[in-house]
């Protein structure tokens, strides 16, 4: 097996904040991030493919094709949006790092042209990223947000 | 003369709007930038100041302390903030990256404990970024924003 | 005045020689570069434009039409190229990253929708690179090339 | 075990092209990776080793070692090379990102001083790479190239 | 289970050098890194804990605390230090990167507020790191340094 | 006139000290930077040659040769050293990073192959650093250090 990395870019908006609790508990758990309006960042998204080259190409996944699909699938839906307000399917979900690399992994997971979903790691900042290999894990979709 | 930088980061969301257009005009000017929740970006900010070194010290500046007057004046005041809404000194300004330099530069203008403001450098993303040195430069403040 | 930049890639191959000179003397001053099949990197190309602020808008110069500027008249005529045979307006001139930051110049000078070129930085390597803001220089073209 | 890891750079010249195929197959597939003449990257390779520190020096492996290893064995063959055309342990394989690391693991895999190649990463642009951990794979050597 | 990580900075001085060996062992073994007053980097240090995002918040752990439990327990104490002279938890280890990782897993393992650590990564150089997950290895401490 | 640059890498320990002062102010203005074993950096120097290409070869300078007479110059001197004791023309000297540029640039500016020496640019971290074009500036030389 090789392990092939495609990493995209986008820019978005969002706030940490869950509706079933007070504003005094976002606060204290979210403490900036908490921000009414909310704030953003230049998010980096890195997704991992993993398989054999094939002897015709040499190609594990073409990589053009691997970007056309993230392009499509995800980037053009949460660029220069609000991810709390303007992204379908984000809708009632927390946008922490880690809910939204479980996202994207779910939007991704059987849409490969060749290869399979290794790994997806989301940068926030420089110093601050999540990876996620795909393992089944819950997240909650809060109704009235 | 020497000229010494200090950069310090922000996460910010921000719209560009003009109120005084047209939804069709600022969609027109602004395309995605102008999406009405905002979106957000990992801002740079890089600041130099002019100065020759002090014989006692070897240093222009202390950039600890210009560190801390960033932190203090600018950094505290957009970091993790929306642009549009939560920042005293841009009310009313469209947060075009142009924009945010020259109201910095008037902020840092006459603060500085040693040697002289010489430019600005912000960066919206690693892809555009702006200098600025500070000429008498206008810019409209909208009041019904 | 204020100094907008936009920063975009290529990749490409190319090989420094000059066709008047024997292979040996090409050898002694190109060395490595002048391997007979050419070489190649990952160029950043950023483009540095001056003006002042639209009152409007808050742009100097809108970056999405400076990038599709960039990206018509350069890159898709760069990347993926060896700048030795595939360029049109490279044809005959030794592809040195100084010549290439002057061609590029030329090209760009009058073809901007607002704001002024003021700087084309070209980075051949991280750890190479070349600014020019315009004077009057001259290349040479070789004919037999 | 500890893993310790060497970056170094080159840059080369490739073409991504099949001979088995048609003019039109390998546009098809490898798009403007196909240009007749080539075009070209500054890659980077980073060469993990597997081991336990030595008691006596606290080092897994001498990385001045390591790196004179990969310079000697790797970089001063590829570095400034066109890789369909200079590059002996290359002659006959497509130049994938993918076919380059599969070859780089066979000529390291036995010549380590001390701990065991654990992987191989390989970057022909920041936005593309591979990781590869030598499971044995099998790559095309195509006669008439 | 994701894996989130945090990249937090210090810049230290070192000197690689076993009291037990001759001066002239030291020079074969260390070479440069063996300079009698030592030499210094800026470390890049980036921890990962691993864990399942919290229902309530989406966090797999709060990345401030973690920062804060970084800078208390490690950077406070490294940072602006010669790692063997000024370290109480380093005193009588050979400070190789290696070392390091071993010494900064042992320091943080038990004391994550969620989540469990789950790997150690250190830059020495941007061209140089180490990456460790705790596997149980021996350190030798040098009584007379 | 073009501008070309080489950027190469040193680690070095330093303190800043200045000894015609108590260690209370030396405390008081150096803080941390005062640790009296020294603290140490990956620095960063750009050079920065102008000068016109030449119609034979296309370069300004041959970034070879440069790259050369900085290495044989500063760096190998530099490297891996402790910038307070180690360094002969940094004797006495606080080892600022604007005190470096100086003192590197009178070392560089008459033994350039070819152009003229036009920036010292030297980063003592990825977020401090100096510009330096030449001017006569006065350093100190401390005697007793």
């Amino acid at each position: 097996m090789l392990y092939v990395t495609k990493r995209v870019e986008f820019s978005a908006a969002h706030r940490l904040y869950n509706p079933e609790l007070s504003d005094e508990q976002n606060e204290a758990i979210f403490d900036k991030c908490n921000n009414f309006y909310g704030h953003g960042h230049n998010y980096i998204l890195e997704v991992t493919v993993a398989g054999v080259p094939d002897i015709t190409t040499g190609y594990v996944i073409d990589l053009k094709r691997l970007k056309k699909l993230l392009m499509d699938e995800i980037i053009i839906k949460v660029d220069h949006k609000h991810l709390n307000f303007d992204v379908d399917f984000l809708k009632g979900i927390i946008p922490t790092v880690e809910n939204l690399a479980i996202v994207f992994w779910r939007i991704l997971e059987d849409k490969l042209p060749s290869g399979k979903l290794y790994k997806i790691k989301l940068f926030e900042t420089e110093n601050s990223f999540i990876e996620y290999f795909g393992e089944e894990t819950e997240i909650k979709t809060f109704s009235n947000k």
